[in-house]
């Protein structure tokens, strides 16, 4: 039994560019970049979305139609242009972002992220196109 | 690196009185509170909702009508009323806690929440009135 | 204040079969023994689903109606049968384990799950039946 060390003092900052009001952005490949620079093989990691109107999700990466179905099927469910009390017009984005949730944690595992062969880190976009963020922490065994 | 040192050994718990029976209860400051008291820099926190028809999430904290407007898109979706076979009167409230969720993990960073500007924690009350807690615990960095 | 102590440098995994379509599969009690098994007295637990069409969720395990509940309350939002890109024909399955999500962090406390006197951990699987598994990472206090 190790105990654990703390990878970095730091919060590493991923910014994506999305390009449409609503799209899921594939971030597996930028996650795997922050874990094979912090040099940790086995840990913990926890990926943190800073916005009230993005979320954080993990589902398949193979398939792009499975991501448009996901952003069409929350845009039936809670429609933009329904009525709403806040005033800015996306309200819509806040509860898709809220009920999305805005943290997910991971494994590492030999210096990848130990997670299912489908399976990429998505941050999804409810209220683009924006420059976002995506924070993480890496938390290793000694 | 540093490594990691535990806060403390027991759970920190807030209480929460809500006033409704759908509500959504801003705890940020209780939990700036609890981080304050730790005298933890940096780290993590995990926020837990022991409760089956209440959750955790984080959204706008900024205008109360989003909050409003969360709650009430989901009762549209998942009405009180419906049919459902649970006996107690409050599916509605249980569907919704299990798909808003039960945790979220934050970062803390200079001693207080690191998370977005427009962030707030929010407790989910679906069936109340009642007391309710929410649990965190904190990991700092040594 | 005492330091982290890792319990295991592996993921701890557990197998589920699942045996319909869509089914909440209580796991609390698989979820117990690996905490007893690692002698863990004071921590964390993460649970993670590996999987793209299945997710982990917290809710109530006293009365199964909840989960019945649960379950065709997602499918009269998200039908099985609706129109979607995804040519595989379990797209919904996808939606909902995006939505309900893939983790799941709780507490330990005297050697046990502290969580709330009703609440239960569940495997939600929405394209069964399958052999499924469910991931855990226990962190202790030293």
């Amino acid at each position: 039994m190790g105990s654990l060390q703390y990878n970095s003092q730091m919060i590493q900052k991923i910014t994506v560019s999305t390009k449409k009001r609503q799209q899921m952005v594939d971030i597996t490949a930028a996650i795997q970049k922050v874990i094979g620079q912090s040099g940790v093989d086995d840990g913990i990691i926890h990926v943190y979305c800073p916005h009230t109107t993005a979320a954080v999700t993990v589902n398949e990466n193979c398939d792009d139609s499975v991501q448009r179905d996901i952003t069409e099927t929350l845009a039936r469910l809670i429609p933009h242009d329904a009525e709403y009390s806040h005033s800015e017009g996306n309200s819509d984005a806040h509860i898709k972002a809220a009920l999305m949730g805005s943290s997910r944690s991971l494994f590492i595992e030999g210096g990848k992220l130990g997670f299912g062969s489908w399976q990429g880190i998505f941050l999804c976009e409810f209220d683009g196109p924006r420059t976002r963020e995506i924070w993480v922490k890496i938390y290793a065994e000694r």
